[in-house]
């Protein structure tokens, strides 16, 4: 059986897991990012997360075929150094050359988001497809592109940047500085804006009574209100919904990929948000008439990133 | 020496070439596009425009490498089907076994939009780029994404519409059926649109005027009152390129490409349109700390369609 280790490296955690050839993880372990301390601290973090995993293992690095990263950021996949990495306040740290200081195996480095779709590529919603597009809507919105199978990120590794496209001109403000940005619609940041402004304009739903009673607004409460067929949670979901599906319609006129993958804690609602995603899709794209993706939700959760970044 | 033909469908006209193994054209012929009519007269045409090329060149069919075809609208590359084509008014044409009952040679067929991408990658303005996406600013918005030294154009050959992503959503009516797409406000339709708005509201000004004088205003008017320093006309050449950059800046951070083309007759305009669609990309990029793609004027023209169809 041959073993690689995927480590998926976030703004709150780092998680790393034992990959074996099948794509599953056969042993995962987590520590917390220490963000905005000393890089080297980090980095050591990871290296000790991978040697507890190659002891609990009986394994030697010796043993892996490889060891993958996912990184939030842009990295130079070539050289190995983070180039920069908002989350992790990070600007050209030399990531790989640091770990293989300490295991003599073939690292290699992506970004996270790409990691993940590449991980539901070859184990999850999207097992079997040449080419996808996975956009996974949290806080912000990430994107992986896969094309005839491999990653695309363009020529600088800081591509995919599907968040970063404007649906809105002159809309809402968006983290990276431009207006109506994709990700300023379609976070789960941006539902809970559209809810709130919703609610307050109806003091007398249930969304409204949620949002008081706990004292904030956040996505659970939103689809609580929601699943009770409270109007103003529906007619919040709609709107966000119609901004999800015209920012996916841009992908599939640009890719016309086999899948649509959508992942995030909120894809865990399923058809509530994938249903009205594939009929406007099925309005909107430009050549229905030939063919229309799939949009399916991922399915492999955290998973994605750690199986992904094991074969970037 | 290795010949091939390269033969560019359009909706009015019909333009084929000679190209040799330097990608340059040696001979070339055109037709109009009997559009709207039968199309085995279409066929026909193209037919008899490869025959009268190869006989000015005394050639045979069999002393060339291929025949190349990009025609508007989506084509099945592995049947030579021309799926459809909006601007011919085709559905499922079967143009390359057609053409092949004429000439016993590899023929190969594409997007036009894609040829001309291919054509400046291979002989143009990003000659030797192995990435670049092209936009062709005319009637509509065209798009090419040139990967990898390839064409991609998606899992149904009808990828790469990137005039139709939506910037303004629920914006302008775009002849696709959606509201506020990239074509609708970066076309040179759209500039018109602008600058007859503008001119409304300056009745006082030099573009009013060639409005009026003309009877209608065009690219060449507004660009006259432009270059004549009507503060109208600049205003409404600025909010035009404000919206063109704003589609590129999209396409940047999506594919982060090493050269953004920018083709369509007002590209003969120069750093008036690219200048300012590069200082917003300076500013509005996603990781310009990392790169900026060059932002070049596309140099063949019409040619582009015919170098690169050889080779699609």
């Amino acid at each position: 059986m041959e073993y690689r280790i995927g480590v998926d490296i976030g703004g709150t955690k780092i998680a790393a897991g034992l990959v074996n050839e099948e794509k599953e993880i056969v042993l995962k372990k987590s520590v917390p990012t220490r963000a905005g301390e000393n890089y080297s601290l980090v980095v050591s973090d990871i290296a000790d997360l991978i040697q507890d995993i190659l002891d609990e293992s009986h394994l030697q690095a010796a043993d892996l075929s490889g060891i993958g990263i996912g990184c939030a950021g842009a990295s130079d996949k070539e050289s190995g150094i983070v180039l920069f990495s908002n989350n992790l306040g990070w600007r050209d740290v030399p990531l790989v050359p640091e770990l293989k200081k300490r295991f003599d195996v073939p690292i290699h480095i992506d970004n996270d988001a790409n990691a993940a779709a590449l991980g539901e590529v070859l184990a999850g919603s999207a097992k079997g497809s040449r080419s996808c597009v996975m956009i996974t809507l949290g806080t912000g919105v990430g994107g992986g592109i896969i094309l005839d199978g491999k990653v695309y990120d363009g020529v600088n590794h800081a591509g995919g940047e599907v968040g970063h496209t404007v649906i809105v001109s002159g809309g809402e403000m968006c983290t990276c500085g431009r207006r109506g940005c994709f990700e300023a619609y379609a976070s789960t940041t941006a539902l809970i804006r559209m809810a709130k402004k919703a609610a307050t304009a109806h003091p007398e739903s249930r969304l409204y009574q949620i949002w008081q009673e706990n004292g904030d607004l956040n996505g659970i409460g939103i689809f609580t209100a929601y699943h009770e067929n409270d109007q103003t949670a529906k007619d919040a979901v709609a709107e966000y919904l119609f901004y999800v599906a015209e920012g996916v319609t841009n992908l599939v006129n640009i890719f016309q990929p086999e899948k649509i993958v959508i992942g995030g804690g909120i894809c865990a609602q399923g058809d509530v948000i994938l249903e009205p995603v594939r009929r406007q899709l099925a309005q909107d794209v430009f050549c229905k008439e030939v063919s229309l993706p799939d949009v399916v939700q991922a399915t492999l959760g955290n998973d994605a990133g750690i199986i992904g970044a094991a074969y970037v």
